[in-house]
């Protein structure tokens, strides 16, 4: 999710990975999304490492962030000057086993890594589908998950698993299909996006759609909203730190200088960081698809969606066990509302264990290598596991 | 500053209040800015609310915030929709007690409310500074003030008061004027602009630089970069409230729907209401003004400035008594830094009262009503004003 992660891999590499796909094309290729709008056909890219047993029931489906992607681990060839997000996670030996463990993840509905979103081909036209694509929901990434799922013949996942919009995924995994999650781990994320969290989306969404190269969207083959999609990109970085992070890794440190500019130039490390971190973002994603991910996280509410708008009746024909993990400096998503998570599950008498990792690197922690959170992880699934 | 204080006045009003101005024309009329820049002459719009006594000794000096102006209470004409911006706080027997006190407010230098700025006529091309105005810091700002309190013949200043960026002026003034200042409060302020601060103001200004019609700070006379204030607007405005009081005040509350838009337009209301936040900023504020400002606020450390990096050295001539006031939830100006402030002061063996008040409205909370800190300043101002 952001580049402000230096990957510390522990354990052994998986090694080669590979970008798969698959494709609904016929009927029930189309998905009949939650706004009552078709959509179809829809390729899905994933990733999958660990091999799956002849019962099919090893299986972990990782859910990534909003502006993550289907490649976990490993690196795509020799050369690669990066591995997977999860790298540090992920492999044999690591916090998700992969020698016990078949773990796969797909780049989610809407994005722009592989999966059908709005810079793909509308059939409709023959072009991309732009602000034509319909807008879709986090029940409705998962949904398609669920086909890739069920083309692989998984009928049973040990556990989904994410973190901040990959968490809404897990979350919803184990309200939509009760009878196939056995296990939830839910990192730095929450049942509801709260006003402040819809507040930043909206000012990013604003920020890319006031670009006068946006054109509506329709920008594929010209110039990009660039600067947009680079301002929305640095609103969001912000968030995913916290104050305490920006102190310690920028503090008030000049950039380059010994004394001030007296001028608009970045004095200060930190308006470069940001900037650069803008200009690297929006060389890798699309606008489009950043609008689009935005409003399912805004929208997504599972009190409402599946509890009438109790937290604790969304929950009631869920039958997973669950990890629910939170950090201390995360304002984007705070512990407060992981406890009102917890308390719901509690409720309706689930198995739950709740951890508030103390961490100064605000919401981005879930990303950064911990053995704390690691060892967690690798110690619920082990649990999980033993106890079926 | 913000247009989310309802003004709930209690006490009297002080009734018609004017704009008035003070211009340096002549030789010391230039002022040589921190940077080595020179700019003249210099105006400043400034407001008087009480009578100066014989002695000039009954004079609070307050400092207005990032995007604030000299009308600091009364109104200016009988038709006045609304009064100045700390009406609540000033007037016979408010908090700030006109009665007996004589209540001075400048528009801040490279502000667009009167005083001099980069709308302003730049005498050596008789059109708008635009970005040849020069940058100013905080010290620069306080100095201007200096040259008012010198025209009017104030030799002591009873207080001087602000909160946030005028929080930053007042604590300038205790450490550039020892002599001249008997107290200081301090609302809601840092000794020196946070990594956290400095990045939001950033992006604030990359938003302004990025509209198309910025056209490099030259855009008077033609169509202004409206969007890209707006945006700038926003960002700031969602920092100067809080998790809490987002929550409240507005929740997942859908703007005038029962259900989702499913499409880009403003389905919350806190989307709606940021928005028009934005909108109704770009019709009162310049956005070079917007730029020069939060410049200066990034710039402002007075350790560096006075203390060689310590902030108890910056301290070491200052002779005022202080009042140090945070709020719990306030996280631009976290109360942490507030407390580094009253250790500072404290290890130089200075008069210090600090208070961190209650509040869920975050930063804007030094500028909302309050019968607390109403109780504060009025007690505080009382005391310092008795053991003369």
């Amino acid at each position: 999710m952001s580049e402000y992660i230096e990957h510390d891999s522990q354990g052994v590499s998986v090694g080669l990975t590979e970008k798969l796909f698959y494709t609904f094309a016929e009927p029930p290729g189309q998905l009949v999304l939650e706004s009552g709008a078709r959509l179809g056909p829809i390729t899905l890219a994933y990733e999958m490492v660990g091999e799956l047993n002849a019962a099919r029931d090893n299986v972990i489906l990782v859910a990534h962030a909003l502006t993550g992607d289907s490649h976990l681990a490993g690196y795509y060839h020799h050369d690669d000057p990066r591995p997977g997000w999860w790298d540090s996670m992920i492999g044999p030996a690591k916090g998700i086993d992969t020698s016990r463990y078949c773990v796969i993840c797909t780049n989610i509905l809407a994005g722009c890594m592989g999966t059908t979103g709005p810079s793909s081909e509308n059939p409709a036209t023959s072009k991309p589908y732009g602000l034509a694509f319909p807008m879709v929901t986090i029940g409705d990434m998962v949904r398609a998950q669920k086909a890739l799922l069920d083309q692989l013949g998984v009928r049973s996942l040990l556990a989904v698993i994410g973190g901040s919009v990959g968490g809404m995924q897990a979350l919803e995994w184990s309200v939509r299909y009760p009878d196939l999650v056995r296990s939830c781990v839910a990192l730095a994320t929450t049942t509801h996006h709260s006003a402040l969290a819809i507040a930043f989306n909206e000012i990013g969404r604003q920020a890319v759609m006031s670009d006068p190269n946006f054109n509506k969207g329709d920008y594929y083959g010209g110039p990009r909203p660039d600067l947009g999609l680079a301002l929305a990109r640095m609103i969001g970085h912000v968030t995913y730190l916290s104050d305490a992070a920006l102190r310690q890794k920028f503090g008030r440190r000049l950039q380059n200088r010994q004394d001030f500019s007296f001028n608009f130039d970045a004095d200060f490390q930190v308006e470069s960081y940001l900037r650069y971190q803008g200009s690297k973002f929006v060389q890798r994603f699309d606008a489009n698809s950043y609008l689009y991910i935005t409003k399912a996280a805004d929208y997504y509410d599972l009190r409402q969606q599946h509890g009438h708008g109790s937290e604790v009746e969304a929950f009631a024909k869920t039958r997973a066990k669950f990890l629910v993990v939170s950090f201390t400096s995360d304002w984007l998503y705070p512990t407060y509302q992981s406890r009102a998570l917890v308390k719901a599950l509690k409720k309706n008498g689930l198995d739950v264990s709740f951890c508030e990792i103390e961490a100064q690197c605000g919401h981005d922690a879930f990303l950064l290598p911990s053995p704390r959170l690691t060892g967690l992880i690798g110690g619920f699934l082990a649990r999980v596991a033993e106890e079926e």
